[in-house]
């Protein structure tokens, strides 16, 4: 068994299968890749997925894409250390949470705000990107409703729904602390005072087994 | 065990789980909603999904909205005629066809197209409307090349990824048969003739077990 991952640091989705891997303590070949240089658009890692995106995974010549797709590949290979429930209710679950992410709390956030500050176009039009901080404060108003009941997404234990999303909220957090965003009043940088129960969940998956290795290596500069 | 599914006739969402249910050879009570009555939003209703949509299944009390999330209980719980692969690369795969359709294919077609053609404000921008129409046939343009090398959009077997997918081609080829698609050229009703391998894949489905029992009823008028 030898696997390979391409990744580019600070992608969310590249983050979220590097952690599982992490988590789960399966050993793989770590390839980052430099977006600057596009070597995520390169023939030969365009061979491995043709939209040019990471995270890829290449376990023994089966090249998987698609972040969450991958994470469901490892649990089904390495089911120790589970991260999609143990029954099939906490599983359902789990996909339920997940979906309800992917659904209604990855557009507002990631391509409301995160794309459009990392832009540097948020101060072109202030009124735009209030509209969509109130979109994504909706979603956060959510998930702080779904962390005030439960310490975990999916419930009492950490599952994929957890890693899914985490990196979602640091980028935001990241992002939010930028001078534009804290000058546009959006306050996505101190989550502590706004959503409290998704803070103290954040601080609870930084203790997660394997959390260091999968932080994204730039963002340490 | 018992199983309650609450769905509406036509909503591509439930009735991927339908068929899942059919296929798989699960019993049920079918708990059809009439949406011009709202019964989608009602406090009943809401009480189960606070998001007042369908699919929602009860499994003995353990409440599971988001359609995919649906079908990823089911495999667990039901594991013969499995749809999720029945190795960890099958498993890998079909999730990330699924992935893929959910975030290339979808939005292009339901958001773009058949949003647009049931709320009957196609003719009001023909241009918008040719615009979509090219995106969504890129993503058909994507569907037909997987489909041209293999029966299924996971090899060549039916898995959730063909069950996930089919609802959504169906309704775009229903509402493209609309005289105001039509008239815009939007060539979304002859898929045979554009789209072949999409339409062999569509026909090949339509004979699956569970397929007449999952149609939606109001189509049959």
């Amino acid at each position: 068994m030898a696997y390979d991952l391409y990744w580019i640091s600070g992608s969310p989705n590249a983050w979220r299968t590097m952690l599982t891997l992490e988590y789960k303590g399966i050993p793989y070949v770590s390839h980052r890749l430099d977006p600057s240089k596009q070597e995520h658009k390169t023939p030969e890692f365009l061979a491995l997925n043709p939209r040019g995106k990471v995270p890829v995974l290449n376990a023994d010549g089966v090249v998987i894409s698609e972040s969450i797709a991958i994470m469901a590949f490892l649990e089904r290979a390495h089911p120790t250390q589970p991260l999609f429930g143990e029954t099939p209710e906490e599983t359902g679950l789990v996909w339920q949470r997940i979906f309800e992410v992917v659904n209604t709390v990855r557009e507002p956030i990631e391509t409301g705000i995160i794309r459009a500050l990392s832009y540097g176009e948020a101060l072109k039009d202030p009124e735009a990107m209030r509209a969509a901080a109130a979109l994504a404060t909706d979603s956060l108003d959510w998930l702080e409703g779904v962390l005030t009941q439960q310490p975990y997404l999916a419930g009492s234990k950490l599952s994929a729904a957890d890693i899914v999303t985490m990196p979602i909220l640091q980028m935001l957090v990241r992002f939010g602390s930028r001078p534009d965003a804290v000058a546009l009043g959006l306050n996505f940088h101190a989550l502590a005072n706004s959503h409290p129960s998704i803070s103290a969940w954040l601080d609870r998956i930084e203790q997660v087994q394997g959390y260091d290795a999968a932080y994204p290596p730039h963002w340490r500069v």
